[in-house]
C-alpha cells in the first residue's frame, strides 16, 4: 500500500506524482490543503517536520522531500531516471537541481508572500515570480544547449531533470513568464506532456 | 587535476571542499569573488551557467551544483557518504535537502537582499536570515529525533547529510540564530569540526 500526502498545485508533489505514475505504482492520495495551511498541522508536522509536502509512505516507511524520493523509486524500482556513466547522473542531477535548488524554493508560495507583504505592496507577487522563475529558466536553457539533450534533457528517456523541470514550467505559465526565448524547455514539456503518466499527474486534472 | 572554482563563504562552496577534503584529493581553489559580482562575469558564466559557486572541474568535465558534485564523488570516489540500504539513502538525502532545498536558497545572500530591499528597509537582512534559518533548522533538529542518528546525522559516519549542515549551522551562527533549543544539531557541528578534513575546509581559515 502506497499512499502519497501531497497538494494538487505543489510543484514538488507534482514531481514525486510523476515518478509513481511512470513507474505505474497505484497509489493512494492524500491531499494536505496548502490553501487552508492543513500543512502546518499537528499531523502533517507528525509525518513530515517541516511541515510540507509531499510526503510518501511506502515499504512501511515515511519518506520526505520530493528528490529523495525519486532517488529512492528510482533504486527499488530501477527506474532509470539516471543513466550511466557517473558523469551523465551528474549532468542529470544538476539539471534538476537547478530547478529544485534554484528556483522553486525561492518561488514557494510561502517565501514568495513573505517577500511581497515585506514590501508593503510596491512589489506584486506576479513580479517576483517572474523574476526568479524567468531568469532560472534561461539558465536551464542554457545547461540544455548540450549534445546530450535529445527529446528529453538527457537523451531519449525520462531522467530525474524532466521530472523536476516540468512542474516548473507550469509554475512558470501559471505566473505569465515569457516562455519564447525557452525552445528547448519547450521542447522537453511537449515531450513530456505526451504522456498519459505525465498527464494523470497534472495538477489541472486533480484541482478541486 | 581537479580545480574548485568557489568563494570563500558560500556555504554551498564549503559542502564541497569538505568532500574533496574527506577524500584526501588535491585540488587548486580558484576563488570567483561574489563580493565584487564575479559570479555574473563572462567567464564564469561559460563554466556554470546560472551565474553561481561551485563549480569543479574533474575528470576533464566541468561539474555544477554542489549536491550532484558530492553524489558523483560519493560514486566515484567510494566515499561512503549514502549508506546502505535505500531506505537509508532516503532519510541521508531528505536531511541534506532539508537544508539544501529549504533553508540555504531562500538565505542566498542575492535573495535575502531582494527581499530586504523590496520591504525599503522595514525588513532587515539579520531578521529575514534569522526568520528562515531558525524554522529550518528546528525542523531539521526533529528529523535528528530518530534512532539512526549517531554521532553524525546518520549513524557514526560522515554522510552527505553533514556534509549539507555543517555549513548551515555556520551560517546560522554568522546571522545569530539562537543554537540553545538545537542541541542534536550542535553535537554533529562538534564531532564535524573535530574532523582535519573539515577544518580545512572551514570558510574562517580562507577568509581573503
Amino acid at each position: 500500500m502506497i499512499r502519497l500526502y501531497d497538494y494538487w498545485r505543489s510543484s514538488s508533489s507534482y514531481r514525486v506524482r510523476i515518478g509513481l505514475n511512470l513507474l505505474g505504482l497505484a497509489y493512494e492520495r492524500v491531499q494536505v490543503d496548502l490553501g487552508t495551511n492543513e500543512q502546518a498541522a499537528v499531523e502533517n508536522l507528525a509525518r513530515n517536520p517541516q511541515g510540507i509536502v509531499p510526503t510518501l509512505e511506502i515499504d512501511s516507511h515515511q519518506l520526505t522531500q520530493s528528490l529523495a524520493i525519486l532517488e529512492y523509486l528510482d533504486e527499488v524500482y530501477a527506474a532509470g531516471w539516471l543513466p550511466d556513466p557517473a558523469l551523465a547522473r551528474a549532468r542529470v542531477r544538476a539539471l534538476a537541481m537547478a530547478v529544485a535548488m534554484e528556483i522553486q524554493p525561492v518561488c514557494n508560495l510561502r517565501v514568495a508572500q513573505e517577500a511581497v507583504a515585506a514590501s508593503g505592496g510596491t512589489h506584486a507577487l506576479e513580479g517576483w515570480m517572474r523574476d526568479h522563475i524567468g531568469p532560472g529558466l534561461a539558465a536551464v536553457e542554457k545547461m540544455l544547449d548540450h549534445p546530450q539533450t535529445g527529446r528529453f534533457c538527457h537523451g531519449n528517456t525520462v531522467s530525474l531533470a524532466d521530472i523536476c523541470l516540468l512542474p516548473q514550467v507550469y509554475n512558470a505559465r501559471r505566473w505569465g513568464v515569457d516562455m519564447a526565448p525557452l525552445p528547448r524547455i519547450r521542447a522537453v514539456e511537449k515531450a513530456m506532456l505526451a504522456l498519459d503518466a505525465v498527464q494523470a499527474a497534472h495538477p489541472d486534472t486533480l484541482a478541486p
